[in-house]
């Protein structure tokens, strides 16, 4: 069964040391999705205006992405202009439009109603419960936020976090949603409101898996070159949960498997603005990098 | 043969979440040579003043480290007084008195001269020449600098580049030494420079180690508290520089799992002030946490 993704599909317009994109297509959907649909098929539920090209749900579709529930309403896509300075860490946003994203009521077709992997990537909690609300009986439920809705809706948040088994954050949200400066104590905290995994995100620094007796640290795949770093989070997270829908199963194992090829996805999805590597990527060099994150990562 | 190291003997005033020690021991050498000790014997060259405490000798040399190259001279001992808030990631310095130390001219004396692996902790590059030129063949050179250096003997840091195998320095020396952002293109840059390997220590996220042809990147052991940060850097090269003198050898695969043993020796400096930690430290602890260590790191 599939991957069901709800979340943003946008227009990104970004500056970085590399150079500049306008309108370039983005959103935390479109990144989650394209990452892994090279695991796993993927259905996805988001909203675009009617200014989005017809040919990019050609490209998401020849990606094995499902966008029966993409929706379309009158008005125009979300868009965000952002950069990045030398040191790729951290965006500064100069505009967020929402535009009919900020009408997002997400529904869920029939023919998703059944999906067995769901993952909620950072939308406001109460529309991430309602999501599951209409999902029948999913195997496993994964959800992302961001510093606006740990600021203004943490109580939903945290309603949210008993309804699934796994959150993704990245270290600066897990600090601002614990108080917690030591990632070892935020991720303890947060397991206790529900969750039976944790997942923090450090970026260049790799990113940390929480479970119950145990924890895996990972580094990151060491990048020269990092062009766009816009998405990287999303596109580890479907990495992440391609591979453990693929594999069918989430045990310790494999769950450390999917941070490492979490963060194969996202290191490529650097290389280049906008989707661009992901279009060309092909299977063959995501075990390549693979193999060679266990080489370089590896001792006994 | 033995380690040598050659560097401060100082007093640490520190102030950190966790309370505050006044006048503790501390210094480069001091933290390298403690942390080496559990691996090999240690000659330590370094300068103290009269006020220097009869015992703190007594405690040196009952880890296996040779005084004989530790002078008093005339006046106080080198102090430093500095505070840590509650990120952990960077010492506030409130003030450095060099006393004795500003006089540091390091004198080999004729026991130490044949030390096969040689540690050149921060002090002026200039000094570190010196040493270098006493001692008589040495097998293995490796050099710590800092900030301050980086700024003011840039040029004679690149002749002392010359004459090392290894550069261990922090991922803020790395960029501001390079200028370049980037830790990959920085550690070839210094590569470059002359030093068959480079170590970029990352504190809380590991450490990279650059050689010929590979990396190697490793994840920090996971803290869940950190009482001091102070001396952990000079701790991590002392458990890498012992194990690799331990092991007589420096291959690729030992060069990786000594990069681990430094970590694994810095994560238990920080867990308590001063040296306190390392003075109840045991052999059997290191290899407890080195496994545990593996046992969190590891995927394939």
């Amino acid at each position: 069964m599939s991957i069901l993704v709800v979340g943003s599909v946008a227009f990104d317009t970004v500056e970085t040391p590399s150079g500049k994109r306008e309108r370039a297509l983005g959103g935390s959907a479109t990144f989650f999705s394209f990452s892994a649909s090279f695991f796993h098929p993927v259905n996805l539920v988001a909203v675009v205006g009617e200014d989005f090209p017809k040919e990019n749900f050609g490209l998401l579709s020849s990606h094995g992405i499902d966008t029966r529930g993409l929706k379309v309403l009158p008005g125009k896509t979300f868009h965000w202009q952002g950069s990045y300075s030398n040191d790729m860490n951290e965006a500064t946003t100069h505009s967020t439009c929402l535009n009919v994203f900020e009408q997002f009521r997400p529904e869920i077709i029939e023919e998703y109603r059944g999906s067995e992997y769901v993952f909620l990537a950072n939308i406001d909690p109460d529309l991430q419960m309602e999501v599951l609300r209409q999902i029948k009986k999913p195997k496993l439920v994964a959800c992302d936020t961001m510093n606006f809705w740990i600021e203004g809706k943490r109580e939903a948040l945290l309603r949210l976090f008993k309804m699934v088994d796994i959150v993704v954050l990245n270290e600066g949200e897990a600090r601002q949603l614990t108080g917690q400066p030591n990632l070892m104590r935020a991720a303890r905290m947060i397991r206790n409101w529900g969750p039976e995994q944790v997942v923090i995100k450090k970026g260049e620094h790799g990113a940390l898996l929480f479970g119950a007796d145990s924890v895996f640290i990972s580094p990151a795949y060491p990048m020269e070159t990092i062009v766009d770093p816009t998405g990287a989070g999303d596109t580890f997270a479907g990495g992440f949960m391609g591979y453990l829908a693929r594999e069918g199963k989430a045990d310790w194992k494999t769950m450390r498997r999917a941070v490492v090829y979490g963060s194969v996805m996202a290191s490529f999805n650097v290389e280049d603005f906008s989707l661009d590597r992901m279009k060309t990527l092909s299977k063959p060099e995501i075990n390549a990098r693979y193999r060679e994150f266990v080489e370089f990562a590896h001792f006994a």
